[in-house]
């Protein structure tokens, strides 16, 4: 029995995770917190259910979180998503993504994507019977050449999806970027997919510019963003995705047969934390105190680094180390030095092998101290 | 912007419930409880949460509720699936279901379906270009005629879905049935998707019977199942599938990159509430009382039914009382006589109108004798 993804392996996560908990190494792979989820927001997610918050959620998601939702979109970006039509709480923003792929991507179809890219773009476009079309950015700065993006669109491209702040690079798209990409989209039927999960995870002063802030870009994006990544509990599987009416519409009809609904105490207790204060907006802090930490004390390291604008993720290139395969490399340090992180040739295309490892700072300073002294043994 | 999608509506439970609300109605419509979660089991996830089950839960899902899935199909089916290979949560059945589809339904391939049939069945086929196959059976007894399921099976025929207990008849399928669906798909490619979420609810004494008890059957199927039908919280979506380790491992690759994982501090809340006892042999009473309650104070009413084998739904038959469609029956029951249920026709191929209404009665004793009342004053 062949699926439709013959050829995909587990997502390095899973690898680079289990690989850790092998070794008991210190585990910087895989993106999520090793601190605490506020106390509080436990606590209104178990009065949720105390409350009777166990039956199905409505489709779409909990009321209460989507006019959160669209109250957090008028007070950040200055722009309004009716929460009846425009916006739907998912099972995280990978089911988002899939689904919006689903809806929309049919067999030949072209999806432009920039690479590194996020693991589960591709999959989903295969499974869909679409095709790929990457553009390849480069270490250190990940910049892009708008020039190549408009040569790879052509009249079969159904779609593009952008990611700022960009996991793995730890890098922020420009206002130009966007201006550039409203351009290229104009009068054209693409559908943007804008995934900014890190959105409020931005470093030295620098914005995040939302496709919503672009009117005509806004018209034809979906946003997918996540309460895991802003709300440090991962686990708990809630996102959430908006877009103008006529594609959320579209969207609707697939995301109610893939999960119907998303777990509707989570989504309860967020919705009142979220009631209580502007819950987010002290994130850009919190994360840039855990950046400096980390990077003031690598800085006598061997690894080099241009350092992280936004995400919770470091790119350290290990170059002047070795020239070994970053799989090998990222396995090594492992089983040998007790640290893992994750290699980025798997986001590249042809697994182009740039020397450069991904390093979670969303850790303890206890912890990050302790990677630290690793990584300058190195 | 057109979808896979462009004639798909919201579904029936969204539209019903929707109407129940607005017009202050007894809802018997969606399939849910009126009743309160388990207290334990609430109190054992608001622990997972406090005690750090907060981050993703590897992508199969928690390792104590793998062992305890195990567990339930050594102890109920005396048979075994391997927690690590054979066995993933999912973010409710409905997901597992689509990602099934998703994995291996290729564009024009055949599905067998049986109607009436669950409603996210057909979207999922065609949003990955398969072609359902329906095999309509008929009210009152929904039986199968086998001659008819083999003159519609091909060489196209990729995957046969079936359900027992039957969501929306309340029949059940006999060891009969399923001994002629093994011998059927045997020596064939034909997967088997087994939706068996009512597993645990089942009648007079009864017997479910799971595909993993047929062992060349076993071999060819997933069995879905659900942890909100059995413990009472719909709403927060945990359930799961097993298969043999060559299509579980199929279906990994499209499940890591649909939701990755699913929401941990439910998954070990529910490990540990599994661990405590038998959890849900009581079940088959529990709703036993409540089908008889229900049925003794119909008895009387111009509504006429087979008593439900199975499932938490009764199918009442209105056709003394008028020959309205369905549809619009309904919907006038819920306007002018504050009792919502679902129409069966929505259902079935080309909306055949067997004048028959679904009633849930997983609602308190007190809700089934109000809506006993109105149901006999019709
Ligand atoms: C879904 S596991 C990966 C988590 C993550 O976002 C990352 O590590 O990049
Ligand atoms: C997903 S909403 C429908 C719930 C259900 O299983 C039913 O009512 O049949």
């Amino acid at each position: 029995h062949q699926s439709k993804l013959p050829n995909v392996g587990t997502t390095i996560f899973t690898v680079m995770s289990a690989l850790a908990n092998e070794y008991k190494a210190l585990n910087l792979s895989q993106g999520f917190p090793n601190y605490p989820s506020p106390q509080l927001l436990n606590d209104l997610v178990a009065n949720a259910m105390n409350n009777g918050y166990n039956q199905y959620a409505p489709m779409a998601g909990n009321l209460d979180l989507r006019l959160a939702i669209a109250n957090k979109f008028q007070q950040l970006y200055n722009t309004s998503y009716h929460p009846d039509t425009e916006i739907t709480v998912t099972a995280g923003a990978t089911q988002a993504i899939y689904t919006i792929i689903s809806a929309f991507v049919k067999p030949n179809d072209e999806v432009l994507i920039f690479k590194p890219a996020y693991d589960c773009y591709q999959p989903a476009i295969e499974v869909n019977g679409g095709k790929t079309i990457a553009i390849q950015l480069s270490a250190p700065d990940y910049s892009v050449n708008w020039d190549e993006v408009a040569s790879k669109i052509s009249s079969k491209t159904k779609m593009i999806i952008i990611n700022t702040p960009h996991n793995p690079s730890g890098t922020i798209w420009s206002e130009e970027d966007m201006l550039q990409l409203e351009k290229l989209t104009k009068d054209t039927n693409i559908i943007v997919l804008s995934d900014e999960v890190y959105e409020h995870i931005v470093f030295d002063g620098d914005q995040h510019h939302s496709a919503c802030k672009f009117p005509d870009l806004k018209a034809r994006s979906f946003i997918t963003a996540s309460f895991g990544k802003t709300f440090h509990n991962t686990g708990w599987k809630i996102g959430y995705c908006c877009a103008p009416e006529d594609l959320m519409n579209e969207f609707r009809k697939v995301h109610q047969f893939n999960v119907f609904s998303v777990n509707h105490p989570a989504q309860k207790g967020i919705a009142d934390y979220m009631a209580d204060a502007e819950t987010y907006l002290g994130l850009n802090n919190f994360f840039q105190q855990k950046r400096d930490l980390f990077l003031n004390l690598i800085a006598e390291s061997r690894f080099k680094f241009m350092p992280s604008k936004g995400t919770y993720f470091q790119v350290l290139d290990y170059s002047e180390i070795t020239d070994e395969h970053d799989v090998d490399f990222a396995k090594r340090l492992t089983k040998e030095f007790k640290i893992a992180s994750i290699p980025l040739s798997v986001f590249n295309e042809n697994n182009k092998d740039d020397k450069v490892l991904r390093f979670c700072f969303a850790k303890t300073d206890e912890t990050l101290i302790k990677a630290s002294e690793i990584l300058c043994r190195i």
